[in-house]
């Protein structure tokens, strides 16, 4: 196997690759990179067992220079090579493999690196293309982000470490929830036909929304029984599903409220952040929410025995309904306010005890997020 | 006591006091920040016993708006303070002081904490100015920047930790050991009668280093027997001195050498670099240079029992004298380049086993960096 190639492009798509490669996996050959070189171009696969991820260098792609001299394959311990192949002087490198060693050379530089025999690395599944949908790369990327902030990060209820998205008549539902806050978007897919309904974990969303960057249109969706592969391009995503059933989130969802405000994200983010100052510091991480209908005013509490106290009068934009103290963690807060970005906000509450309600003023249909407040007496 | 200030103002002095404010200290008082307004401004304190920083901001500077509606003193959470005030919603704040709780408005949020009684704080040092001269910042921080690399880290031999600054007869030398490299730089300073010679621990000059700023121009330097105090505009900087003998480093500088090779200092640093790869992985940490003099050829080994090697043709401008293998920790070389920047340095070696020598091409005699060889058989 001998192959010359242009290392910014090399790299490039080693770094979408190494997104699967943890280097704390106790399988061995997963620690490596899997170089496949072949008349077609270089594939580069990697994989920690949850998330695989495959992507091919074409030898007649214009923006790289690779040239396939001779086909064959290895696997290469994937975070040295990548740090070898970031320090070589010259623009070009040339890597051959021989008897499961590679040099790797470019200019005055010779590298020689052991690797392991290519046979020995896991299959990745076959996916048929039966159940498959195209979503849109900056859709989709929204989707993830706005739901992801809500997984769980504990393992005591694995199911709850991934989203729920079920697609069923050309409607998108994706719902994460730690059982403390929950948050759940929707999107009418046009033109799409095809059901599904499946739990993917959190982490391989996350990684997943990093690939789409602003230069992908599209990403085709593949789900199998246990797998799901998104097409990006050159480069195939997989991950496995989370078998379980997934808790009915819809009956926890309030229809009614008895209070709502409506505020701007980023100014009650800011509140939150510094009346946060202070609950960090005290054993409970809580703050209090005063509102005062009549007053026309609503004011935020943070305290720490130790340390003081901040309290600070909110601004907002619209207040109805009936008064209300209410106690939640403001880190669940700042998270919600975050999936929200710049807009105007509505908060509904309904009791001190039952959860209460974020969505977006524009548009309260498609995103909601549900917070679960704190009892403090 | 009470004031108001603008609060990017309060921050930017804040910034610098924080360098001597250790949140692990053992001593509470020292976690705090001394605040003193008077009605010559406002002065903030902060000091980990080695390093006491003290600035004030004048109450008619321009670029401010500082007001003292009341003279005070208090201690405040050194941390949290800094926080608070970075959080405030307003370009403004206003501190108040009653009983020992500081009260903070900024629009509508107003936080209230606990401070401490501004009596308990240490007493820094009266420096007289019978022995004092003044330093231009840029030289300063460069001596600083290219001695301190090579100070000890360890506490076996505490004495090492410091930088050994001597000034005489107009002439300044610092240097800087942890016995297995050296750095010392001299300058010849105009107008300098003033005679010194004195240890400063090398983290204090790190911190001074980053106070001089591109803005100061100079920094007057004033030396009692075991303190130094560096005056850089409004801010004094107060730095503990170490005590004992610095070991005389001048006979283990060799005068002569054996073998000289000039090379570009960025481009053995890339190969620096890239050897190092391989040693890091090895238990030994050790490169090896092969110099063929004849053969005019300069190669440098690297190698890794479990991951592989490295060899590499080095390109150099100049090179004389005899052969030589000399093997040495790649690291000391790095940090030895990254102090020599762009420059064209010359290697100059004595044998194997001997110190070898980095000094700048175009100013031999101003800077020399020493770096012990390691025996490899």
């Amino acid at each position: 196997m001998k192959f010359s190639i242009n290392r910014s492009s090399f790299l490039k798509t080693f770094a979408d690759v190494s997104r699967a490669i943890s280097s704390k996996t106790t399988i061995p050959v997963l620690t490596g990179l899997k170089l496949v070189a072949t008349t077609a171009g270089l594939t580069l696969t990697g994989s920690d067992a949850d998330i695989s991820i495959e992507a091919t260098i074409p030898e007649d792609s214009e923006d790289n220079t690779l040239t396939i001299q001779e086909p064959g394959a290895i696997i290469l311990p994937a975070r040295f090579f990548g740090e070898i192949v970031k320090r070589l002087p010259e623009d070009n490198m040339t890597v051959t493999i021989e008897d499961l060693q590679a040099t790797i050379t470019s200019g005055a530089s010779e590298f020689t690196i052991n690797g392991l025999d290519a046979a020995t690395y896991p299959q990745l599944p076959e996916i048929s293309s039966d159940r498959s949908l195209t979503l849109k790369a900056d859709t989709f990327r929204q989707i993830i982000g706005q739901t992801v902030i809500a997984v769980s990060t504990q393992e005591s209820r694995p199911i709850l470490t991934g989203v729920h998205i079920s697609i069923q008549n050309g409607t998108l539902v994706a719902v994460a929830t730690d059982s403390h806050r929950l948050a759940q978007r929707s999107i009418d897919l046009e033109g799409v036909t095809t059901d599904a309904d499946f739990i993917i974990p959190g982490r391989s969303l996350t990684e997943l929304g990093r690939m789409l960057t602003d230069d992908v249109t599209e990403t085709e969706l593949r789900i199998a029984d246990n797998q799901v592969l998104f097409t990006i391009g050159q480069t195939s995503f997989y991950s496995r599903l989370l078998d379980g059933n997934y808790p009915d989130t819809t009956r926890l969802i309030p229809t009614t409220s008895n209070t709502r405000i409506e505020f701007s994200a980023p100014a009650l983010l800011a509140a939150i952040n510094r009346a946060s100052l202070m609950s960090h510091e005290g054993r409970n991480n809580v703050v209090r929410l005063n509102i005062e209908v009549g007053a026309g005013q609503v004011t935020l509490f943070g305290n720490s025995p130790e340390i003081g106290n901040v309290e600070e009068q909110l601004s907002f934009n619209a207040l109805e309904g009936e008064d209300l103290e209410i106690s939640f963690n403001p880190d669940y807060m700042k998270v919600a306010l975050q999936g929200l970005g710049q807009s105007t906000i509505e908060v509904a509450f309904t009791a001190p005890l039952r959860p209460f309600t974020l969505v977006p003023s524009e548009d309260k249909e498609h995103y909601i997020q549900l917070i679960t407040p704190v009892r403090t007496f």
